[in-house]
């Protein structure tokens, strides 16, 4: 397992992590990557935490057998879920997105957070990090996967949701990674707030970490090779909607997990 | 299979063919239910449709196993998907909600139709009803499965869908059994529009279809019992707070189907 030519495994409920393979693969160009969206089974913020937990060991054991070399969850719940067992447990390295994020938010007074119910309700943040604030917002992931972004709706729900955060609130977690995909919208919403995404500080994180344990790539060319679990060819209509290019493309049957 | 004593068997992907249930215990108060919301798996609705077909035979078994003497379909989604062929290769009557909808919309002469991605992208209701305007409203399902249907954002997302639909739609099909839920909500952005919603009309075709065979059950006390693939206490709150109580619960879980 310890081949540092062997590729970086990411997970997300759909398309939300590929902000952070954006990320990673411009803090590591000579990484190849599997990313893997369980676009069948999206939306994972409204599910038990149990049953994410149970999700994100299927995953990792996938990506495993698949060969990867490292792990990274790239979705809130996930990690909300599933760290730090997968963590502990398996033989590779492992890297969620909470702690990354929750170290920046540390150099602001107050500090808000928004995530799915299932990440706001496991308090998984305050582990790392005081919160004056925390809200649920079920819709920002729907209206993200369902493409809807960009659309004038998705400014009305983000004032729903945002309206009531403190005046005087300095800094919100995004604490989901399909949120940054409305981070032009939520701006409008909370000017002056400073919004901090897991993204790029987990993408430092795994560089960090990769290069301390000797499993940098001297030779890879930051292929990426994209599984899902539902629908191939929707995913690739979305993620290239969102920026990313999507050249190789394997549905995963659930069975395979 | 033919016992008339026998439940009904009654499914949908989450909350919303509680409306149809609702209604068949109306028509039918000495028949005995079980429903089955797939609480792990909704949305049905972004979804491709053969997936939902997979699904709706492996609830249609499941249901079987169980000793049901009829199936309800309460998901225009799965009803867009399986049918006719489900009630071609069952041995029980099966009966979905497109064609009592859209027989009732056939009276009147300019017909819209708002539902899933999923059911207007196979249109499914052409088969039974020439349609002036259709539109896919995704956040629709994600809103009631949230418990927003009161909530502001719900009338905001409302307008947005709806604002196009022609000035002289005379009526509007509610092509998700989802959406009598945000009903007031629809009518308030569309008033003048009659809102067709299958969960009636659906409901008196089982009854017809039951006593034309045999199969009113004489001593039956309406009892349900609710079979969900979800969080049990999750759908129980949700459940209560759409006016359906839930007294047998029972989490079935994706392995037994």
């Amino acid at each position: 397992m310890r081949n540092p030519k062997a590729p970086i495994g990411v997970f997300d409920s759909g398309v939300g992590g590929l902000t952070v393979l954006t990320a990673l693969k411009k803090a590591l160009p000579q990484e190849d990557f599997l990313y893997f969206g369980d676009t069948a089974r999206v939306p994972y913020g409204s599910k038990p935490l149990s049953v994410v937990r149970r999700f994100a060991w299927e995953i990792a054991g996938f990506l495993l057998r698949e060969g990867v070399k490292a792990i990274v969850v790239a979705c809130n719940t996930a990690s909300s879920a599933a760290l730090p067992d997968l963590a502990e447990d398996l033989s590779v390295p492992v890297f969620g997105v909470l702690e990354p994020a929750a170290q920046v938010a540390q150099g602001y007074r107050k500090v808000g957070l928004i995530g799915t119910q299932a990440t706001v309700g496991s308090r998984a943040y305050e582990r790392y990090v005081d919160l004056s604030w925390a809200k649920a917002c079920p819709l920002f992931v729907p209206l993200v996967e369902e493409g809807l972004w960009d659309d004038p709706v998705a400014l009305l729900i983000a004032r729903h949701y945002l309206e009531e955060a403190p005046e005087d609130l300095e800094a919100l977690i995004l604490g989901c990674t399909h949120y940054p995909y409305l981070k032009r919208t939520i701006a409008q919403v909370l000017p002056g707030v400073k919004l901090i995404d897991s993204a790029e500080a987990t993408a430092g994180r795994v560089a960090e970490a990769l290069a301390a344990e000797g499993l940098l790539n001297p030779e890879g060319r930051g292929q990426v090779v994209h599984y899902v679990t539902g629908d191939p060819e929707s995913y690739r209509a979305l993620a290239e909607r969102l920026g990313v290019r999507v050249e190789a493309l394997r549905r995963v049957s659930l069975e395979e997990l």
